[in-house]
């Protein structure tokens, strides 16, 4: 359609699209023309509702176009059909049935909000445009003609040619015996659902029904090594429509990655049980989330999932032995198409699954979803973006180049190898404060709404016990240690205030800290030293990965920061940055970012431009081995200071008031002569610390 | 690569493309820019031997090239090496190790015949240019490397991009575990098997093995209500390694199309039932041929049937309910793409299976093979093709203009409904000549080699019995009767013949002819007036048919005639042309073609060009439904005479002496008055019959 320059113009929001069209032109095929996506079931017979649009009112200077209810054609026949039957709010309108007839600023509603109860401490909530790899189309069909002997099933792909612009369209296996009931059922008029992803296939019909069908879901999972998170999404709407966890049942196998890969290379049938395993889980889950949000199992058409590379090779049923030794060679990295029925996963029949591609042999699909959330590729500032776990998965770019490296944390962060160290669970101590002029600690436990200092907390905390330090409070320990002066910028605790405080206290050769002596049955939990070096070699294996990509970049500093995972979700960005794990900042653009790999797969299955944008962008990262570069050893041992002893920090010095440099000897004994003022500056040091 | 006008000519035969290349370019190199299919699996190491050419020598006027062996380089290292491992012979090259010296004229072998064994009384062998939808593909992979950590499979892709030209390949789910094992025990080199119809899907990965895997097999198979039959074929060289049939088990259903439909309808899991025992029986035939071919199932990789509609719907899952009833709808009528496992039929895992499209509700895939085989559509003359059953499919046009329909012929050519009708079985007989003169016939049974008047019949015959008359020899028995004047050109035996010969006997208000009086334990064969009826029926209907076609067409006449399947293949063509089943023709144009049927599956098995080049004439054939054509009728009755009432046969009174015209009331009784002069007649007419 040709239109001239006195035609109205129409601007699309949130995308900003606009283009002019002939007075007329139905909204719905403006938007199309210009690539603004809108739903639509029905092909534009006014059934389905899907198309609903809004229409701007008032004088918006800015666009200089003024929109008013004569621009566009008012309520017709249909409109007030659909009314009647489904209701239509004064403000929507149908796409489909209202013509421009002026210029106009249409509003598209985005009802794809990733909100807080998904992200948590999502800093916003997140609007990811639509256009997903399943389309239903509702067609009629011709009734079969003896003169014109096309079969059932090619009458309706010439309908789905003529009606949805569908081309040769491939038809799954399953559906062939189906057709003519379906065809039949439906009085000629059937609504099939188009799989769309290029990458995969032709377009392809996996799912046909008689009538209108108006239900279309997809799933976003993240197969996690301990949790497996899912979001149920209806892909017409983009709406969350219920999200849940469950246990990653392999853990009865092994509790980390690598004991899974050992079970895998000891057991004849380790493979299989851990792949049926997962899968089980996943089916489970997707009973329970269908559960919540009232859907259908036989709605679900789509399934995007992300994991590291054993959760990924597990659940698609690769041995993952020659993950657990150098090369570390992925059996397939790039993305994954295939169908839910292929890997046994109860959807339905003709269900697809996508997973997003591996980046490297130890930076997962999990790492690559996380990236397309936060997109350091798609901005000019350089982005770090860390997932901490047992490994520590880190991209570090921006829109000229983005690079991945993993880092052999080990499993500090979560709380193992730590003396007094548990899971996050009732009863595990989550945050701390200790004040730098008598040492007294104060701390909050999951389960328990008080502080320990606040009236109520005993009565409070004996419901649960107090059992031990969650892994985002080792963080906050050792850095109020530091804060306070306990412990030096080389990680010992400093003996000699035994003198001043009852909480030092000595073990063996070396020092403790007292944090709490625990009631009749309780744990005593102490910080000792070894748990200290333990969270110093995991933060030094991390930021010495951080350093080594910052390195390769040629940059002194990041401009932002993204914690990624449960870890991120819990720690306070202050005090990793504290601690040393990352580097200077400013406090404003360390983010918490919760399940960005989750969040990246809801994207992938939202949009299937996603897909193509991680995946060009996968084969674009440059992977960085930490363990062939021969400087990684000496960035790590250089790391060990606290926050570290070679990289300068301005932004956190501005931020939080840190303690005097001062080396405390291997016995714990202060060797510094700056004098302490501690009375000064306690006062402020602690609000900046809060 | 640019040749200019002074290079090396040279001319491939038998397709006869020809192109300039330059000096030292491989022969293999130099057939791939022309579109000569020569195979290849280890892509130019001189290993697999697939390659092999010929260069012919001596001077060819013709094309004006001199071929010699100075005008190819000499057999280098490669092929030495090839010669002692697996023997070349003297006459042969590898083409990918053969360099273009000077002019030359290459012949690639094509061992790829349809020979006598397979096509029964097929007029010429024929060859079938090779381009089949599976391409073996040998590559070397690059070892994992912690650098550039992509994955075994996705470096396999980017080899298979590399040394074969395989663009964004698409992998079968089932390899993806595998792939990492087969590339380890083949130490980085493996041969995939591609799938490369680009109507079914993108190039595909369907199999993979270690190391060069030189053998991939096919399987043609044309599903009959009444029989199975199979071809086995390599892809790589053509040739036919097993042939075989089976009856189809279904028959316990049902003895013919319709009540397989009707047990369908009557029976909840009839569908189910039929469909399993087909399937079931193609599975078995395969390990048949195979045992016979000594070929591992597992090197089955790609199949093609064809079958009527209600045989193709069933094999596929369809209830073929709505084929029993107008509208006769397909389900599908295009082409069917899908897997070997979906259909559950026992090849390799990733096996293909591709099945010709349908041209109307009676006008079925084996119609569109034998459409295939011989090919109206390919030439300028009018052929007739007719393949006759309970339905006879018929197809008539060239390469303007295809017309097809199916008329009604019933069940009384397979020798339904005739008084001693049977199947063609030891006993049957078979071939049948009446002496105008003394009326008596002389037969040939099946099992006995001698005729019914020759020594050693009466011995030879006792073993089997005289039991019946199977369907071509009750054409014979018609026609003979006509020639001999027994029967009238209205199909009137003619009682007043009873004074001449005892065979002439009355049944109560009708005469019937006596073909043998059968000894003790053998029926007494007599052929009725309503054995002459229900041949009249078939034969008017199959002729209504054919006329109707030749009227929509335009044409008086045809140019040829092709009788294709069993009926065809028995039946002698002079006398279908004397009982008038086909229209007047040169009766050396009409030509029985056996199963073309089958033939176009092992077409579109070894040239994935054919299975386009039928799609698009399916498209293109006009389907004429004669229940719809009010003219069908009138031409049903017209078409009830011998040869037939209103048109002429010029061709066919030139090469058979008829007898003369003559009526035969009701009752039997001759009512013509022209003399009669058999003596005069009786000895050409009976040469010209043999």
């Amino acid at each position: 359609m040709n239109a001239s320059p006195t035609d109205p113009l129409v601007l699309f929001m949130p995308s900003g699209k606009r283009g002019r069209f002939p007075v007329g032109t139905p909204v719905l095929d403006a938007a199309r023309q210009l690539g603004v996506y809108i739903e639509s079931v029905c092909g534009g017979r006014a059934t389905c509702g899907r198309c609903q649009i809004e229409v701007q009112e008032g004088n918006f200077a800015k666009h200089k176009i003024v929109s008013s209810n004569d621009h566009i054609s008012p309520r017709g026949a249909k409109e007030e059909r659909y009314d009647r039957v489904r209701g239509l709010p004064e403000s929507r309108r149908l796409s489909c049935s209202s013509m421009i007839l002026g210029d106009l600023v249409i509003d598209v509603p985005q009802d794809t909000v990733v909100n807080a109860q998904v992200v948590r401490k999502s800093a916003s909530d997140r609007v990811i445009e639509r256009d997903p790899a399943i389309q239903l189309c509702y067609v009629e069909v011709d009734e079969p003609d003896m003169h014109k002997p096309l079969g059932d099933l090619d009458r309706l792909k010439v309908m789905l040619g003529k009606d949805w612009g569908f081309d040769n369209l491939l038809v799954s296996q399953h559906l062939i015996p189906e057709v003519q009931k379906i065809l039949r059922k439906g009085k000629w008029g059937v609504t099939a659902a188009i799989h769309r992803d290029l990458e995969a296939s032709r377009p392809n019909i996996i799912a046909l029904w008689p009538g209108l069908h108006n239900e279309a879901y997809g799933i976003a999972c993240d197969i996690g090594s301990t949790t497996i998170a899912m979001h149920l999404v209806s892909l017409l709407s983009g709406r969350i429509v219920a999200s849940s966890g469950t246990s990653n049942p392999q853990i009865r196998f092994g509790e980390d990655l690598m004991s899974r890969v050992s079970y895998v290379m000891m057991n004849p049938d380790g493979r299989e049980a851990m792949t049926k395993a997962v899968r089980d889980a996943i089916s489970d889950l997707i009973v329970k989330v269908c559960a919540e949000g009232g859907v259908d199992p036989d709605n679900i058409l789509d399934a995007v999932f992300v994991g590291n590379p054993i959760m990924h090779h597990l659940f698609l049923g690769i041995d993952p032995t020659e993950l657990g030794q150098a090369p570390f060679a992925l059996a397939v990295s790039g993305a994954v198409h295939t169908w839910a029925r292929d890997i046994g996963i109860k959807m339905n029949y003709g269900a697809r699954i996508y997973m997003l591609p591996c980046i490297a042999g130890h930076v997962g699909a999990d790492a690559a979803g996380a990236t397309l959330s936060e997109g350091p590729y798609r901005q000019d500032r350089m982005m770090l973006l860390v997932d901490v776990g047992t490994n520590a998965e880190i991209v570090l770019g921006n829109r000229q180049r983005v690079l991945a490296a993993s880092s052999p944390t080990g499993p500090a962060f979560e709380g193992a190898e730590i003396s007094s160290g548990q899971r996050a669970a009732p009863g595990a101590i989550e945050r701390i404060r200790i004040d730098p002029e008598t040492l007294e600690p104060r701390y909050k436990v999951i389960g328990t709404e008080q502080w320990s200092d606040e009236p109520g907390f005993d009565d409070e905390s004996w419901k649960t016990g107090v059992t031990g330090i969650c892994g985002s409070a080792i963080i906050e320990v050792v850095a109020e240690m530091y804060l306070s002066g306990i412990i030096s910028e080389d990680g010992v605790i400093d003996g000699s205030l035994a003198t001043r405080s009852p909480r030092i206290i000595q073990n063996g050769r070396t020092w403790s800290y007292l944090l709490r002596e625990g009631r009749q049955g309780e744990p005593r939990i102490t910080v000792t030293q070894n748990d200290i070096r333990a969270i110093q070699l995991a933060k030094a294996a991390l930021y010495a990965g951080v350093k080594l990509l910052m390195e390769k970049q040629g940059v002194e500093t990041v401009d932002t920061i993204r914690f990624a995972g449960a870890f991120g979700s819990f720690i306070d960005p202050k005090y990793a940055m504290v601690l040393g794990l990352i580097p200077d900042c400013d406090l404003s653009e360390v983010k918490a970012v919760g399940n960005a790999a989750g969040t990246g797969a809801l994207m992938a299955l939202l949009n299937r431009n996603h897909r193509r944008e991680i995946e060009a962008e996968v084969r674009r990262i440059e992977k960085i081995e930490t363990a062939l570069e021969p400087h990684f050893q000496q960035l790590f041992i250089d790391a060990m200071a606290l926050p570290n002893k070679v990289d300068p920090f301005p932004k956190l010095s501005a931020a939080v008031k840190l303690p005097p440099r001062k080396t405390v000897s291997a016995d714990g004994v202060a060797g510094d002569s700056t004098p302490r003022r501690r009375g000064r500056e306690g006062h402020a040091a602690r609000r900046a610390r809060e």
